[in-house]
Order: C-alpha cells, then sequence, then structure tokens
C-alpha cells in the first residue's frame, strides 16, 4: 500500500485538519467530536442542511458545505458512518430555530446513527426531518443497505436542496425539495480497480486484469456483475440504460447529466464516457441541459465512474443554477 | 491495460469532443485541426491567452478556457506537442488586434511548435508575444527539456495572466504580469506509481511497491531521486523544502500554497500534504494567503503529487480573486 498518508490510524483527523487550513473562509474544524461548520453558522432564519457518511468519498461530504448548500458535514471513519456523538453537536450547532434537515445516504449504519442523533437533537428542541438518498439503480438490497444505496445523486440533493433552504423556504418545504431531487434521480457505477482502506492495508476486492464491476457501490461492495472488460461506449451504455429505464425519462424531458469519477479515473476519460451517454440522450430526444463532470463523490482511488440522471424542471434548473461557495463546487459568487 | 476509452488512437478526439458536449456554454470545439476557443472569441479589444501542449494533462488546458483565463487551448496527442497547424488558426481566431501571448510550458517540441506558429502567425499579421513556464524546480535539464521543465506554476500563470488581460491591460504588461508570476512560483512532485499512454499500452515507467520517485515529471519522466517509501509529511518535505530554498521566500511573506493531485491519488491525501506544508510555512512565519488544492496539472492516473508555492504581492491577489469562468475554476461568476 502505497499512500500519501502518516499513520492510517490519523488519515480522516489529519485530512479534514488540512481541508480546514485549506479553506479557512468557507469552514470551521470542530477537531472532537469531528464535523465541519461554515463558517457563518447558524445562520439566522435559514433551514439548516448537515450531511455525512463515511469518509473516503472526497469532496463528499465536507467539500460541499458552505454557501448554497450544506451548513455542516460528519465525516466518519473511512468507509464508516459518523456517530451520533458526532451528528448531534453539529446539528444543535447549526440550528437557527428554522429546523435541520439530514441528508442521509441510505446505508444501514448512517441510518441508524442518523435517526438517533435526530432523536436526540429533537429531544433538545431542534426540529430535525431526514430524508434520505437512494439512487442506485444497480441491486435492491447489498452488503450494506436494506433497499438501494444512495451514491452520486447525493450530490444533487445537497446542491438543489440547499439553494432551496438559502432562498429562505420553510424547513417542510426545502425537505419536500430534497426528496423530490431523490425521486427524480437515478445512478449507476462501474469499477476497473479496487480501492484500499488505509486501515486495512490490502485492496477491498479483487478484479482480474480483463475485468470489470459493473454496479459497483462506493465502498467496493459488489454490483450486478462482473464482465470482461469493455470499450467506455459498452460500459456507458451499460450503465446508462438501466438509469434511463427506472428513471423513465421520456423524449422531449430535460436532464442533468453527471459523470462521476471514483477517484483514480483521468478526467479526460470522464468526458469520453460523458461524450456517449449524451449522445444516447440526444438520440432519444432527451436534452442534455446542465452537466456535472469530475470526481465528486469517490471511492479512495478506485479507477471507474458513476452516471447519474436528474430529471430537471424549471425549479430544479432554478436552484441548481443558484450560487453556492463550497470547496468543491463554486458559482455565481 | 484498463482505461475508460474506446480506441487508444481516438482517446483525445472523443475526450475533447465530450468536453466541448459538457461545456457548450464555455467552449467551442474546432475538431480538425483540434483547439478549443472561448464562446466568445475573439474579445473586442483584449489580450488573448493561448496554451497547450500534450494531453493527459487535464484539466490542463482546456478545463481553464473562459473568461478570465485562456481565449484557446490547443491539445496535442497524449504527452505529445501540438503542432503548428493546430496552434496558428487557434492564434488568430482569438485575436482581436490586441495581441495574443502564448503560454508554453517548457519542452523541447513545445517550445519548437509554439515559436514556429509565432512566427506564422506573427507573418499574418498577429502580434505574438509567448511567455516560457519553467516552475520546476526538481532538475536543472531533464529528458524533454534544455532548462527546467514547466508543470504546476501553469495554471497560476494562465489565472493571473488571465485576469490581467480580462481588466484590459495591453500586450506588453499581460507578458510583463506572466513573466512575474513564473519568476515568482516554484514546483516539485512525487510519483507513487507510474502512468499508462493509451496507444503505449503499458506503464511508462516502474516503480517498486516500496520506491517512490521524488521530482517526478508530468510525463513519469525521471525526477531527482528514487526513494524507499516515506510518510506524507516527510514527502511534503522533501518536496517543499527545494521549492522554498529556490524561492528564498522569508518570514513576513504571503504565498499561494497548491498542491496538485497528479490524477490517481484520493482528495483526502492532498489535504493531508496541505497540512503539513502550511504547517511549514506557518513555522517559517510565511503567510498561507490563498490556497488551491485538487488535480489540476495531472499525468494521466498518476498516483502522486506536486507542491507548487507562490510568492504574493498585492497585484497576484487581486488578480487571483478576479473572476474567472471556466470548467475547472470558477468564482465570482
Amino acid at each position: 500500500m502505497k499512500k500519501l498518508i502518516n499513520d492510517p490510524q490519523s488519515v480522516v483527523d489529519e485530512s479534514v485538519e488540512g481541508f480546514g487550513l485549506a479553506h479557512a473562509d468557507l469552514v470551521t474544524v470542530h477537531a472532537d467530536p469531528k464535523y465541519v461548520l461554515r463558517t457563518d453558522a447558524p445562520v439566522a432564519g435559514k433551514v439548516a442542511l448537515v450531511s455525512g457518511g463515511g469518509s473516503g468519498h472526497e469532496p463528499l461530504h465536507a467539500g460541499f458545505v458552505g454557501l448554497g448548500m450544506l451548513d455542516a458535514a460528519v465525516p466518519g471513519a473511512v468507509f464508516t458512518s459518523p456517530t451520533p456523538d458526532q451528528i448531534i453537536p453539529a446539528t444543535t450547532a447549526v440550528d437557527s430555530g428554522a429546523g435541520v434537515i439530514h441528508i442521509v445516504k441510505n446505508y444501514t449504519g448512517d441510518v441508524l446513527n442518523f435517526e438517533t442523533a435526530a432523536e436526540m437533537a429533537q429531544a433538545e428542541g431542534v426540529h430535525v426531518r431526514t430524508v434520505l438518498v437512494n439512487d442506485d439503480v444497480a441491486v435492491e438490497d447489498s452488503l450494506y443497505t436494506a433497499g438501494r444505496r444512495g451514491v452520486g445523486g447525493t450530490v444533487l440533493v445537497e446542491k438543489i436542496a440547499g439553494a432551496a433552504a438559502e432562498r429562505g423556504d420553510d424547513l417542510e418545504t426545502v425537505l419536500a425539495v430534497a426528496e423530490r431531487v431523490n425521486r427524480n434521480v437515478r445512478s449507476m457505477g462501474v469499477a476497473l480497480s479496487a480501492c484500499t482502506v488505509p486501515h486495512a492495508g490490502a485492496p477491498s476486492f479483487d478484479l482480474a486484469d480483463d475485468e470489470i464491476e459493473i454496479g459497483i457501490g462506493i465502498h467496493g461492495e459488489p454490483g450486478r456483475h462482473r464482465i470482461a472488460m469493455e470499450n467506455a461506449d459498452g460500459i456507458t451504455d451499460r450503465l446508462l440504460q438501466p438509469v434511463l429505464e427506472d428513471l423513465r425519462v421520456d423524449s422531449g424531458e430535460k436532464v442533468l447529466l453527471f459523470v462521476n469519477g471514483m477517484g483514480g479515473t483521468p478526467q479526460s476519460e470522464l468526458y469520453i464516457v460523458f461524450r456517449r451517454a449524451a449522445q444516447i440522450l440526444n438520440d432519444r430526444g432527451i436534452t442534455v441541459q446542465r452537466s456535472l463532470v469530475g470526481n465528486f463523490v469517490t471511492s479512495l482511488e478506485m479507477q471507474g465512474c458513476s452516471i447519474s440522471v436528474l430529471r430537471l424542471d424549471d425549479e430544479f434548473t432554478e436552484l441548481w443554477d443558484a450560487p453556492v461557495h463550497t470547496a468543491a463546487l463554486r458559482w455565481g459568487i
């Protein structure tokens, strides 16, 4: 295992500390228990958004803390849910009285810990509502979930719901927007190589030199099937087809097309995938009105990508275009 | 070789095409000869900036085309200079009459081809000036250069000179700004793993499981020395020390600290490197006034990073903060 780390046990501590040093204008890092806050939290009168999950998916979630997106992010150990003792103080710290929404990727550990934290925060007088993100069409149940996993769509939920909160929507309205994004986004991924969790020290699974895993999870958990290596267009077809079928997007509709890198794949390859996906959508009469290409929900240094498609309406497009100022997404400001 | 590509020969064509589809609001792609233009080029009265080089370093350079940065980017084959027949039409296309600056990384092929193109464009009546970027302190001469190589500092030259052009500076003034950035920035990189050029099909060099290359070039060309794997703090010290010595930055000065990923390294690790580098600068009484962390000048899927330090003055900081709207860097707009 060759990694730019010191002690495998201190990876998250040191990485989050470095993140705080690099983006001191945007975030305040609380070291123990660990969470990352917008510097201006709590924002008076604003519904606050809190997300979190295992580390190793950076820039998710701390990279999305800032104006127009999250008020707090709660990083767990690598590929491990954060604990209630982190989530609770993050939740109370960002609450201005307008309430807090937990954006939770659907993994059993995350669901349980955010649920516990929500109950405790409620007991302290914070109105907490939760949106579960479960956009991965690859598998119905998985190694770590009952039901579908939350993957790339999480970024889109955080951006669009974040914009709704920033414009002053109340708790139930922001929740409804977040749930509506989740209902209208679908994703699927592929792995060309495994990744190595630092404290494990060895690759989390094996893929032969001529093998890829279709429908991979963001922790390297199994997907739909392993197949022989194919070219980019073939792989893109295999990812996009189930996404479009499940989303039932029709000719004449508008979408946001998101090609997400798993961490170890060059950007040039992501654009080759984007090209094919855009061609398919175009051939079906579906308009790619917005796009996002890059490493946003990663699995350490895994090679591969995921494709997400979000059905757009005028409100989603307006909220997508609204100003955002975070470490990983920024525009209009 | 597992890559998200179709034909190794069409990687650049398809990737640039996908880039154009994803960012049609920002760029126009000219397919043959291949170059990427700002959609609104030529911008009346503005000095134009053209850069380019081998592909495989994405987002460099096409990812920096747009308001406040480049007017055109000219992508060559992977790790191969673009040819004059690409550079000439890109240069004439962006010239509004105010002249064009070629931003050229110091590699023999790039220098020759941009020189030829500049002469030809001059013959067509375009005022062309050239800035050579040579910020890499690792080696004095290298496999592909006479003199130092141009690496991470290129992004900073493009951003700051781009802002000078956007505010209306004339040709000689923009050139002077670009040269001044180059004189005040130094970089050095490390590789933990090699990368594979698609049409070569095999890794460009071998590194043992316990070995890293200090002072690596962005094409995998040799650096200063191979050493046994060290921890992130030790590696950071080895990169930053020569950078600071060469730059002769003193206590009380302000810098921009740029930790650049080589493509295959997780963002979490880049922040561990940033943390240590920021600590060292802080200990020396040097203020990290601006920061940049991410994959900006890559070597395909190589694992590793580079550290660049730019000495800031008020003008540089103002130009750095000026609005920019490109695929890879965006703020203020």
